[in-house]
């Protein structure tokens, strides 16, 4: 299986719901930074899993609709605890739907699984991976 | 699949039996930088792989009965090679008895995986990893 | 000259006003990791720099002032941009007063500067030095 | 399931053929900071996946064929294109030839499969895996 | 004293003269990642070392200038040893020319002095650094 | 100024006296993971700061003499804490010896200053830095 990760970052504020988050209800906020792994099985015929300057590109795209912003403002998140494994899920679903929309172009079509990783802190990160 | 990954380390003294270790059959030492990743396949009500602070809580507590010592003392370990990917086990075994002790409280419940990673170097490290 | 630095982190919501911001003039968010630097001519009698425990400790306070809340409520912040910058030097003073009240301990007398860098992403940093 | 990581790194020059590679169409170069992951079921009886010496040694000796070199030299790259993820695949099937021959020792015939991974940049990577 | 970095990189081909290159003499080549430090004493009027987006932009501009190329084939560089060392001075002159162009903004008039390291692998880096 | 720098580690056990070490007063051990940093107002005639393998060979050299050991019985150390800070001093003072004595070759002669920073894990690290 081969696979190749792009890396990007986007900051928010937002607050949870609920006593296990503890101070961590307040307001606060964080700097997200994203692996992208997409994998594929065999290599396409340019010897590439996916241009990875449409790969940069289409994480660039996908979040700076979420960057600089409140998630707790964001009616996609309304009810939801936005922690940081559930925007590792917000943030693999809108690159799947990008992939499906063809965004990655053709060298995207043999790509068999993803995972997104969001890393919080030095000492943090949670991920989303599945096949695609 | 989801996860969540907490760091922590510890230092510990320790030699190895065996001609296969070379100059490390001498008394030395190393710096373990400690990643657990915890993995379940869907996220809890709350939107959560597992309680963060806990699982901090929890490896914090279990790298405290290693840290600061000479592991060729501890009796846990008599008649064993204290390498790496051995140690990588051990936290493995302690924090999985800890989860069922029901430390890492009701959020881990839906856990179904584990993988411990100990970073020797900047150019080595271990890891064991199984289902929970 | 000598020096010894420990790392921690903290994450707080937070806007800017100006148009230089641009999109950071909305309500967002940031991961700071944190690096506190202290330097001395010589060593102490024990061979250190700081007590190592106290630097860690009196760190983790001083963040904990400022981790997981909105910097934008904050009465200490009225009318101040808090950009990494500025809070590089917040943290800087804060450790500087709490120097100054002795909980660094007795062997942080010989201290003659500190810097405080503050990470915000993986591109980008800032940090604020000075004479103690 | 039990690994052993060991990094190294290689410099090289290479040009790419075809439209999607852009402006990397022009001869440029990388450096490739290489991680091997090798994976086992079970410890051997010194409590050891592999002998990480003779792993580190295996590595820097596949690497120096390769380092300080521009590939479109190399015959062994005649007509492919030598992406990051198209390396990975060379590097590992040199180590796994290499373990064939028994260059790994004794302790590499329990290995059940391996990673290598290749860093290019700090925001892109590579990597193949399969079964040994 | 206070300061802002921040990172971008470049990937390049190029060859050494000179026995003290040994293997280096090949053609080859490198990724840099670049840090660049704005330093200035005092904030400006809206608590800014320097406009971060301008600084990332010039330094995107200038590693452009360099990206995908081979160095051996710059006049600017003719009869010159490519090394890290030297082009952390090549990176410095061109953002300082940018500078003194306007091109950082109002808000550069107060920097004092810049760093700009090139970091070539996970083992080694260089850096130049000068009062502006 | 310009200034290079090379990376290593070396691993030891080692204890310390006096009440300010708490549980470190037992036997224990780290990974040095160091950073020699060494730096000249000029390039040279090559446009180097130094010959970075020279340099690389002699940190490997220098540390070899502590790797693997423990430092409780090195007589070198007798009646000193060898903490972080003090084994960067120690570091530096070896390399500045060898320096002296030509090891690392005519490029060297221009050198002005070097730092040695030890990272003891990934939250602490000490330094010595000097004029050569």
């Amino acid at each position: 299986m081969y696979s190749v990760n792009v890396r990007d970052h986007f900051m928010i504020a937002h607050s949870f719901r609920g006593e296990a988050f503890g101070p961590a209800q307040r307001l606060h906020g964080a700097t997200y930074v994203v692996d992208v792994e997409l994998r594929r099985p065999e290599l396409d015929a340019d010897g590439m899993v996916v241009d990875i300057a449409r790969a940069t590109n289409v994480l660039r795209s996908v979040l700076g609709e979420l960057n600089l912003r409140n998630l707790d403002d964001d009616p996609a998140f309304a009810g939801r605890n936005t922690t940081t494994e559930f925007m590792a899920r917000v943030v693999f679903d809108r690159i799947a739907a990008r992939r499906a929309a063809g965004e990655l172009g053709v060298h995207a079509s043999g790509l068999s699984a993803m995972r997104v990783c969001l890393h919080e802190s030095h000492v943090a990160w949670a991920a989303y991976e599945a096949p695609l």
